[in-house]
């Protein structure tokens, strides 16, 4: 078991990482408030983990909530029901919320905790690759709105975090290399031998190899928490995090929520990104093949849908513009490993970047 | 003008209280955070004072969304109008919401704030009594779960709040009377000379003299700021602050919600709070007089609606009971200005307080 310390000073608090941890009932009991404990989980996760987890907190008064599955459900009326369900059983302000599921269950779980009672416990087990590395680190939780993702939300840490690879082997294909594009992001902006290390091991994590996974998993929660330490509430640095989500936004809300997962989105984002960075003279036309050669070795798209041209990406990218500042943000690359934030580019560049990258029909 | 600061380190902000505040541009332009303001009111609010609000923040790019009034709106459906104004409007993460109105608007707009792309800047101008002297102080905001009120929350400070006495013009006598009865919580609590004044002014402040109210709310945002300074997430001392509620919320509840003002009910339980204080040998006989007298000099109610029988009023502080902390918990009177919290009290001296304060047929 490998064990990473979040430092947020009196906030701080753990993951740990490895095999058999839902067994292991003395890692997490010293973490649960009170006596009253609330597993969140959804109709897809609960069937295969919820009895397991349960009987890890089995020394504790132990409920669960079960939410249907789905990122169209992640919405106020749904985290209602997380609130129905603790003042059915009167539930007290300690007390402890246990999120069971992926990245929608961590979030609703999360901004349940922030907001019942003005702020309550809790503690997150994600059962995906995305959730274990993304998750994990930041304390963001909210949910969506119909005019927006993640509109509303507060920043509202875990208590730890407890990252069972077993819990990968249930995953499916797709989700798991939509897992690993963000793996690969954290090389990509600031961890140039990690980087090397995917090139060379990327096929045992696609084997679900767990030390492999373990490391994999270690080593981007900790370029995250290096992030997020730096720079809690989202200034400057944290923007870096975005890599590739200003072309993926495009591409997941273009493209039609749903057809592609974010993590697939993100990959081909981040290889537009490399290309507008190459073609703008910040990165070698060699750096661009590797990182396109790793995406396509993940097992992720490397060009956008084939109705995603450039009036499509430029409408999208356009309402991210609105909402954000003014004008467009890109995270580019000025090397594998070194990330800049900026809102310099080239029109014409920028179209050939799109041109370039979205399927021939 | 009175200026008051509540000191929270970077969280600290100034409470402003006097008369033609709402046309004072440069006292609260300084605390406007980018460019655009969400003024939230009520439909009973709104024609009163929004034309003026509007005027207060002409140099920004103001909206307005009106919510309906009355407790029984104060839920997540009802924020998630705000939500949508907000998103329709495209109000970015550097924003500015404004709540105008008594403290269900004040509670609602800084659950908002505090959850609109997880936490925006909000000014309070509270337009009642009751909210110009607590919810002004604390940073608790939140809504109700049919389950329970206030359930669902977060604290969340204002930038500033502006308290314009001229808008008690307004006020319904009831109204005016409930906010006094917070008021005199304080003295209760931890200021017998405020207690004294009070006893002296009454006339005053019923006859809305906007000088002796502007003392009245300083002094008392004086005293829960000192209160709140000391703690702030609400452990021991800050229970003082529920002086004349256990009885209180059993007698909104019990009562029928509606049929009579939180601060009436508070009233009759602090009445209550001191007698019983009394048969239990910590306050002298007089000054329960004392206590009485101002309560009905206030004309507030100094008994408890009819139908408020010992059984009756177990049962709703017994559910209070359980939600808290598995048994009841009492904030008594050592002398008038020194409030002590304890679960430990006589059920026949309680049955005896029961007995003597509710109306007889």
């Amino acid at each position: 078991m490998q064990t990473l310390n979040v430092d947020l000073g009196d906030r701080s608090y753990p993951i740990y990482i490895g095999t058999d941890l839902l067994d292991k009932k003395e890692l997490v009991e010293p973490y649960v408030v009170g006596q009253q404990v609330m597993i969140v989980s959804n109709v897809t996760v609960a069937p295969l983990y919820l009895d397991k987890v349960k009987a890890l907190f089995s020394r504790f008064d132990v409920h669960a909530v079960i939410l249907p599955d789905g990122e169209q459900y992640k919405n106020l009326e749904i985290v209602n029901r997380i609130f129905d369900a603790l003042l059915e059983n009167r539930f007290e302000r300690k007390c402890t919320l246990v999120a069971l599921g992926g990245g929608v269950v961590g979030d609703m779980t999360g901004f349940a905790a922030a907001s019942y009672q003005r702020g309550v416990s809790f503690i997150q087990v994600p059962t995906t690759l995305l959730a274990q590395v993304d998750s994990s680190v930041g304390g963001k939780t909210g949910v969506n709105h119909e005019l927006g993702k993640n509109m509303i939300g507060a920043f509202h840490q875990p208590r730890c975090v407890i990252a069972d690879t077993d819990t990968l082997n249930t995953l499916d294909d797709r989700q798991l290399s939509a897992g690993i594009a963000e793996v690969l992001k954290y090389g990509l902006i600031r961890d140039l031998s990690f980087f090397e290390w995917l090139e060379t091991n990327m096929q045992k994590l696609l084997e679900r190899d767990s030390e492999s996974l373990s490391y994999a998993i270690e080593r981007s929660c900790q370029n995250k928490a290096e992030v997020v330490a730096d720079d809690e509430k989202e200034a400057g640095v944290r923007a870096t995090l975005n890599l590739g989500h200003t072309f993926g936004h495009a591409i997941e809300a273009g493209g039609g929520y749903g057809k592609c997962l974010h993590g697939e989105a993100v990959a081909t984002g981040m290889l537009m990104a490399s290309d507008l960075s190459q073609r703008m003279g910040k990165l070698t036309q060699q750096d661009v093949h590797r990182i396109d050669n790793i995406i396509d070795a993940a097992r992720l798209p490397t060009r956008a849908p084939v109705n995603m041209d450039y009036e499509k990406f430029m409408k999208y990218m356009s309402v991210d513009k609105k909402v954000e500042a003014g004008e467009i943000h890109f995270v580019l690359l000025d090397a594998i490993g070194k990330a800049v934030v900026t809102s310099e580019y080239d029109d014409v560049l920028l179209q050939q970047t799109i041109n370039a990258h979205h399927a021939s029909t």
